[in-house]
């Protein structure tokens, strides 16, 4: 009979997974908390809480393996579905992804180069520790955030006093972490997978550019030197060993002076890897799903060189995309909402003097000039 | 709102229609007569027969606009249809395709040359007809015929006798034509796709193997004069606007002594076209759904050269294909049944030699040598 996949989360991510693994001859089950989950119109959804048992105990009967969409479904919930069916990625790399100081301690540990950051739990630590860094500091939720959310900018210790405001509160349910800010000068992200024989793969590195904290515009295969690339592929591949990690995955890294500094790692597929569907010869989504059913991982390659570009809120006129010759569309099926993620697009091209002309062209049809720009200047 | 797309028919072609659309933030709605049509994994199905009209009416109610996976609907249904909601292709074109002596009669209309055929309403006029193209021929059922089905093959007119006790008494009912046994080396396929503005364009020729009337194997692009593939686009493009066709459909054609002659025109997106999913920057299902939609239509370049194999009756082991950098897999999600179209694969490389090794491996680790030596003679 058919292989039923089953994913924790219904949003675009496992939207593109289950479109993704289709061809595979696969059948999809989204649980998701809410009844229009954007996933729930290319699979059948289950709508129920990620704690509540009879809803797992249902999902589980009904999938072969099980996978994430979304890094923040409670750890015991995935420990308790990993004692009744296989769970990709394993519960325990799912629980270090969701805690900062954890995954900070663990990047440590594998020599994987992060900045300064320290554990606090009351606001003398806090002022403590932002002395001790001694300049620009960002306080963050140490559970629970993602896309700049339960994240707090300190400047000096002058601060201190509006950050523990903020957050404070959060000290005794999610924890809290203070880390040095790190004023970088590129944001970039190993894409990689690993299968579960071990077997690792990376795409080609991809730089990012966020606003406000969430991500607006990646372009692939970035301008990096050999030697530092490597070094990328190599620290995410001690990650990933060191988890025992099956799946797709993303390294966040920043780049400053030459140097590697890890920000965090996300254990799912990632939005910056999305270029990966029309600019690879295996998408990010196909190869986690390859992964995950333990079937040989897709070549990584690129075709060409690739841009992706976010749309946050609302989606803008697709045909400004459709007409470009490089351009392909993603809407994801849901309704506009302010700070929504909604859809993307990827242009994909044979050079970067071609990707450059026509990102440069969907600029301008969309007033979106700062939003491609980035990609524009770095292509040159 | 969202648009939803109905597509009548719910086999492999709806499905890969509906997983397409997806990402252009599309819904779909699948009309089968059967309950495990296999689009219906993909995408809500609806179950009635295509002749009853309070389903048809459910299906107008529920899309907003509507197009075929199949084009043996009733014509008559199609019409009724394209009374209360918009249908592309227009059910005149779908008429036309449905019957191989009007299709015939356009061609020569359109000065698209075809080889030698005539109607046959008795048993008198088949052996009258068979003598007169004095040669071998093939009596077919003008309506309802794909995949060979519907075809009896008559070496002289000593096999009148027994291809009227096969199909003449369908004369009555679908109707008979008998044509000329056409001698070809090889036969190509043009797929190409038309806008509702009139736009047209075509992916580049596929050379195409058929084993027991089903197709086999298709390579692209098929290596051909370029004289020649410009005149094989100009026939299909005089075809489309002739009908005023709108969508994705394929011309087949047999090459002769260097010379065209059109065999079929199919009205929807073609099994030749697979290939485009990996093969090309804009798939055939992607471009069809554009079009349908009013949207610009893709670009249909290749990337690289592609060949498609079949799998008919069971899908082999995937892990042949998956194992190769260049495999693609597609199963369709359907139980195993003799001769039935149940999935392909598609390979993409580079070059030429690349492909040709890595359908070779497919071939030997498949024991399906004599699938893949065609494939692997004339990318040599």
């Amino acid at each position: 009979m058919m292989t039923t996949v089953g994913i924790l989360g219904g949003g675009q991510l496992a939207r593109m997974l289950a479109l993704s693994g289709a061809p595979l001859g696969l059948r999809f089950l989204v649980m998701d908390t809410e009844a229009d989950a954007c996933a729930g119109q290319c699979a059948p959804l289950l709508v129920g809480d990620y704690r509540d048992e009879s809803a797992l105990a249902e999902f589980a009967s009904r999938v072969d393996v099980a996978t994430f969409d979304f890094e923040n479904v409670p750890a015991e919930s995935a420990e308790w579905l990993a004692a009744r069916v296989p769970v990709f990625p394993n519960p325990r790399a799912l629980a270090l992804a969701q805690d900062r100081l954890v995954e900070k301690n663990l990047f440590r540990s594998l020599a994987i180069p992060v900045g300064d950051y320290a554990a606090v739990a009351t606001r003398d630590e806090l002022e403590t520790e932002v002395a001790r860094i001694g300049g620009a500091c960002i306080l963050k939720t140490r559970r629970m955030g993602y896309d700049g959310k339960g994240q707090f900018r300190i400047r000096s210790v002058a601060d201190v006093e509006a950050a523990w405001q903020a957050l404070g509160s959060q000290a005794a349910t999610v924890g809290l972490i203070v880390e040095a800010f790190i004023p970088f000068q590129r944001e970039l992200s190993v894409v990689a997978v690993r299968g579960r024989d071990g077997e690792f793969r990376s795409w080609p590195l991809t730089e990012n550019w966020h606003v406000d904290g969430v991500l607006s515009a990646s372009l692939a295969p970035a301008i990096v030197d050999d030697a530092l690339a490597e070094q990328a592929f190599a620290h995410a591949r001690r990650l990933a060993d060191a988890l025992d990690y099956v799946g797709v995955f993303a390294l966040e890294l920043f780049c400053r002076d030459g140097q590697w500094l890890a920000n965090e790692m996300a254990p799912r597929v990632h939005n910056s890897g999305h270029w990966t569907i029309e600019g690879s010869e295996t998408s990010q989504f196909e190869n986690h799903i390859r992964a995950v059913l333990g079937l040989p991982l897709g070549d990584t390659r690129m075709l060409g060189h690739a841009c992706m570009l976010n749309w946050i809120g609302e989606v803008p006129d697709r045909t400004a995309v459709l007409s470009q010759p490089t351009g392909h569309w993603h809407d994801y099926g849901k309704l506009p909402r302010s700070g929504r993620k909604v859809g993307h697009a990827t242009l994909r091209a044979e050079t970067t003097t071609e990707l450059a002309t026509q990102v440069g062209q969907v600029g301008d049809l969309l007033a979106r000039q700062s939003q491609v720009s980035p990609i524009v200047q770095a292509l040159r």
